[in-house]
């Protein structure tokens, strides 16, 4: 016989999840060659996804009632447009329930959390050796941003440009 | 007699603020070859940037008294470290203004925010064809997160997407 079809449900995220959450941002990162960067730790995720007034979030996915993926987001902005667009940071299914329309149904959740919300544009970031995941994007009709790059100052670089303010509202 | 030099000022946007910053949208956008994307409203602006809980900010540069640029910015977020970081999506200073270091006072002071908010970073999004502004954040020992690439899903894309989910915790 053949297995019955997955049940496929999309969560907000509770406290309680930190722990789930963690684990899939480090097999995320192993997969992104870049487990060797992450530090956050449960009570890093409680304090930012659990604060009074959270400026990031997340959805679990779960396949018969076990958590089998996560996406992590927040609200970003668009001036030409004025309103804000929702910026998913992290999207993750584990390597067991893969095809099985978790990463589609997460995304799903999230372009209709972007309508509820006023938002005009839902958006991510794919690293350019990554080509399932290009090739998932581009069949949802993702506008690959080629012509711009990001820029991150981090560490000392940050340190000194910040040391070169001064008090709000001083004279400079 | 050479002109004293000005005196630099930057202030957080207020009410009242929202004609002169869409004003300079419309500038940066001009700049960006990107003017006919420009939809947003001085409401548009009221209603997020002055909202109860704003989840987007903007500030004011000032040469002597006379708004010269701004820069408008949120928190984005870091799953490896499990903290929020600062995005600039804004940065903008008026031809007459530029090379007296506004952009850069702009820049200090944002460095400050993020250091004052626990953030790890200070990211921004550049152009590939805006060499000055490349080599601008470069000097500031800025990385190039160049492996990335944005994806934007928006329009009838996105609403395709959203059709596809089913209310909050129904199974699929």
């Amino acid at each position: 016989m053949n297995a019955a079809p997955m049940t496929l449900t999309i969560r907000e995220a509770v406290p309680g999840d930190e722990a789930l959450i963690l684990q899939f941002i480090g097999e995320l990162a192993a997969y992104e060659k870049l487990a060797h960067e992450v530090v956050a730790s449960e009570s890093d995720l409680s304090a930012t996804l659990f604060a009074d007034n959270p400026k990031v979030f997340a959805l679990i996915a779960e396949a018969d009632g076990a958590a089998c993926g996560f996406a992590l987001y927040f609200f970003n902005y668009s001036t030409f447009l004025g309103r804000h667009g929702l910026y998913l940071e992290d999207l993750y299914v584990t390597p067991e329930a893969r095809g099985a329309g978790a990463g589609k149904a997460l995304l799903a959740r999230l372009a209709k959390i972007a309508q509820d919300h006023n938002c005009g544009r839902l958006e991510w970031s794919v690293l350019d050796w990554n080509a399932p995941a290009i090739a998932f994007y581009e069949s949802l009709g993702a506008e690959a941003m080629s012509e711009w790059t990001v820029n991150r100052l981090t560490g000392s670089a940050l340190d000194n440009l910040a040391a070169k303010d001064r008090a709000h509202g001083d004279a400079r």
